[in-house]
C-alpha cells in the first residue's frame, strides 16, 4: 500500500511518500512545494494545485493523508493555509476518494505514544521508522512523512480490530 | 468586456455575468454553485472547482472580479469560506490572469456611491442598472453581480483617467 502524506501551507506544503504493509515502511521520496511570497495569491495557489497533481500522478498513492489545519492566532495565515489546504484537497480529489485527516494529536500519539512530544521527537522517530541517514528537512516534510505513517498504522489497527 | 463576478462561498458561491462597454452594462446570466453540507470536504471543494471551471468554459469571461474575503468572527467559517476561495482563484487562474478583487466597501461605494450601504440598497441598485424585473436571488448572486459592475466601474475610471 502506498500512501502519501501531506503537511498543507501556502508557502512551504510538505509531502512524504512511504509504501507499508502497516508495520514495515519503506520511504519512497520526500520534499516540499514552495511557492514565492511576492507572487499574486492565485498564481501560488495554481503551484500548489499543479504541485499536488504532479505528486498524484508521478506516485500514484492509494490513499491520502492530510495533517488538519492548525488554528492560527494569525487570521491572514490561517486564510492563507485554508486556502492552500482547500486547492490540495481538490488536487487529490481528481484522483482518489481515499482521503484522509489526522490532527496533529492523533499523529504525535501514533509516531511516539505521547500526544504532547515536540517536534524534535518527531522527527527522530520518523528517521528511525523510516531507516533514514539524516533528519527528513524541511520540517514540513517530516511532519508530512509523520502523518502517512499515521495513517499507515492507522490501518493496522482497523485491519487487526475489525473497525473501520 | 465580458465580466464574471464571484462571491465566494462553500455552501453557496454567487456568480454573475454581464457585458459591458464601461458605462451600459447588460445582464447575460447569474446563479449560485451550492454544496451540500453533508458531503465530506473536498467533495464539496470538488463541486466548487467543477463549477467555477464551467462558467470559465461556458461565458468565456475576458475578466474576473471576486468580492474579497469577508474576515468572519466564526473561524471554522472562515476557514471553509478562504478554502472555497482558494479552489474558485484556481479554477479562474487556469484560464486568465485578468483576476481582480473588491473590498465590501469598495462594492457599496461603486455601486451606490455610499460606502455603508445595505444589502437592499445595493440589490436595488443592481436591478436598477442592469434592467432586471426582478431583484436577483440568492443574495450571494446579487453581490456577484455587484462586484462585476464595480469592476467595470473600475475599468471605465482607469481608461478616463489614464491611470492603472
Amino acid at each position: 500500500m502506498r500512501i502519501l502524506g501531506i503537511d498543507p501551507g501556502l508557502g512551504t506544503m510538505g509531502w512524504g511518500v512511504i509504501d507499508t504493509d502497516g508495520v514495515k515502511h519503506r520511504l519512497i521520496q520526500y520534499g516540499a512545494i514552495l511557492t514565492q511570497p511576492n507572487q499574486p495569491l492565485p498564481q501560488r495557489l495554481r503551484s500548489v494545485f499543479k504541485g499536488v497533481t504532479q505528486l498524484m500522478e508521478t506516485f500514484q498513492p492509494e490513499e491520502v493523508a492530510f495533517e488538519e489545519l492548525f488554528f492560527s492566532k494569525n487570521i491572514t495565515t490561517g486564510m492563507a493555509v485554508s486556502a492552500a489546504r482547500g486547492v490540495a484537497l481538490v488536487a487529490v480529489a481528481e484522483k482518489t476518494d481515499n482521503l484522509f485527516e489526522y490532527t496533529p494529536m492523533q499523529i504525535k500519539q501514533a509516531i511516539t505514544g505521547y500526544g504532547k512530544a515536540d517536534k524534535h521527537q518527531i522527527q527522530m522517530m520518523v528517521r528511525l521508522m523510516l531507516s533514514m541517514d539524516e533528519t527528513p528537512r524541511p520540517d514540513d516534510a517530516a511532519d508530512a512523512l509523520a502523518v502517512a505513517i499515521t495513517h499507515a498504522h492507522s490501518m493496522r489497527a482497523s485491519q487487526l480490530f475489525k473497525i473501520n
